[in-house]
């Protein structure tokens, strides 16, 4: 009888250990997603395993838009630029007449802010380092920080009606907080401005700025008396995309990740150099494929265009996440 | 009879504790230098008092050439790429006739490599980025970063004998973890190329490569069947100097420190704009006094000029490390 007794409370014990760890990826879906990315993180930090990665080497990168947050129907940094310089447009009356200024503010009185979006698209890559030329420079980047905040706190869906800063992906933090839970650093790379993506990072997804890589404008030193500050100045400096990826980690962080989550061809090289390290390495691309959640696109989308990466992805045995299956909830909480 | 042994007891006690916590900088003699780095510590990782810094704030840069280890007669980083080009000198017979390589090797024939080096600043900035270009292009920086560290393992001061590895400074890494001790991240913020310092600062002060800003050269993708690997080309992409540390330090880390230690006025913009924060900062300026031990120098040297530093130092009440008089030693122990 001592002896069933004493059975059943190991079994009790045993029951309430398991139940005490809780899934890590509830908003994931069982499959072969979620498999992978468990058995990845498992395998690499048991100490014992031929697969160990030491905690140094641990680092994982993850794009911003279209991985970590949504990005239809353009990047939200673009639409942070477009409401910005709208915003600034009274004190510049000279952009009347100059372009792509004057037809953006045209076509914001007429057909509001999606025609606004549809105007600056249109003008292409010249267009937009216009737009982010005036709606950066003269600011230091804490002052740009004050702004894009402020915004991020109310700006809203042009289509859905929601906040942007609730259109972050609820499975995605899960993995961020997987990865942090296991040792993992994870960095931000992004196509987005540095500036912006620091903005939003830290309290979006507890990134601190030093662990985000995007594309970078001008700085130049301003002296004041004898204070000196760090001043935006309107030029392009680096585009952090495409090849620009894996350069900027090396630069920055020194070491090839062992983790790469991207969702287009312009994470491709990033993902392809993090496989090609000597050890084990998980690459994963988001698949968007729910158009009643989020939206459905890939080869032919012009905003996170994934044609040869999912090729790619097929051939070197890269894990894609179908959004529409894998995933049991899409996008955060909203805030009250 | 048992109250005084009681007394006796806790007296014991109290020694032992205060024994048990020993000097952090027991190679820095007592004086305003040690007192100031002490007391800054001290009162930015007290939660009570008001000049708490954060964790996540607690950020130092230091210099490396000058500050954390010797600088003369010319950067070590300079001495490696000297070699280097000799080492390398044979597989490329073109050389006898391209300048500046045809002086160097010319140089280093007739007075080895303190000819060699003379000939190589005498060709100013553009023979030196010449230098570089062909000693860094066409590697990867894990190649590079090899070679780098199998100099280091043996290469010897040109006029002292001892290996340059071991010309670091001894109260300098006693700062490096006393920060660490305290919370702070040092980040080392060198005008020396970045795979250099990278392959120097993990072994020689436990720094990690994402802790190490530097100058940068270029990088490409290169594609091998599916591999993917970084390769060095010749290009100077990044000269991490004066009014370039302060961007850089923006660019990587996203804050501004508040501490930072540097030796020359290409280290000022940086100290400047630490010192420009709104909270408690740190700034301190390393002193070449020591001929006897080490060298002595400053407004008029052309490494490591320290001109407008000192001025600057006076006026703003900046710590200024007397060498001669503030370090009881001043070099590691050198490895047997």
């Amino acid at each position: 009888m001592q002896t069933r007794l004493l059975t059943l409370l190991v079994a009790c014990i045993a029951l309430a250990a398991c139940s005490a760890r809780p899934d890590p990826l509830p908003s994931w879906r069982d499959g072969p997603s979620k498999r992978a990315i468990l058995e990845f993180v498992e395998r690499t930090t048991d100490a014992k395993g031929d697969a160990f990665i030491p905690p140094e080497e641990r680092i994982a990168v993850l794009d911003n838009d279209g991985t970590l947050w949504a990005e239809q129907p353009a990047y939200f940094h673009l639409i942070y630029e477009i409401d910005r310089l709208v915003g600034l447009a009274e004190p510049a009356p000279a952009w009347a007449s100059d372009e792509p200024y004057a037809s953006i503010l045209a076509a914001a009185r007429s057909g509001g802010r999606p025609a606004a979006l549809a105007a600056t698209l249109n003008g292409g890559r010249d267009a937009i380092a216009k737009v982010v030329a005036v709606t950066h420079a003269g600011l230091t980047p804490d002052e740009f920080a004050v702004e894009a905040k402020r915004w991020l706190a109310t700006a809203r869906h042009p289509e859905r009606g929601e906040r942007l800063f609730d259109l972050a992906y609820r499975p995605m933090l899960e993995v961020l907080d997987l990865l942090r839970a296991n040792g993992f650093r994870p960095h931000i790379v992004s196509g987005g401005g540095i500036d912006f993506v620091r903005a939003l990072a830290d309290d979006r997804y507890g990134i601190p700025p030093e662990r985000v890589i995007g594309s970078t404008g001008g700085l130049r030193l301003e002296r004041q008396g004898d204070l000196v500050s760090l001043v935006k100045t309107p030029e392009i400096v680096f585009i952090d995309d495409g090849d620009g990826k894996p350069i900027a980690i090396e630069r920055t962080i020194g070491r090839r990740p062992v983790i790469a989550f991207g969702n287009s061809d312009g994470d491709l090289a990033m993902l392809e150099w993090t496989s090609s390290g000597s050890g084990p390495s998980l690459c994963v691309l988001i698949h968007h494929t729910d158009a009643v959640r989020e939206w459905a696109y890939d080869r032919g989308s012009p905003v996170g265009r994934l044609d040869l990466g999912l090729d790619e992805a097929g051939r070197r045995g890269w894990t894609v996440v179908d959004m529409a299956r894998d995933w049991d909830t899409v996008f955060v909480p909203a805030a009250r």
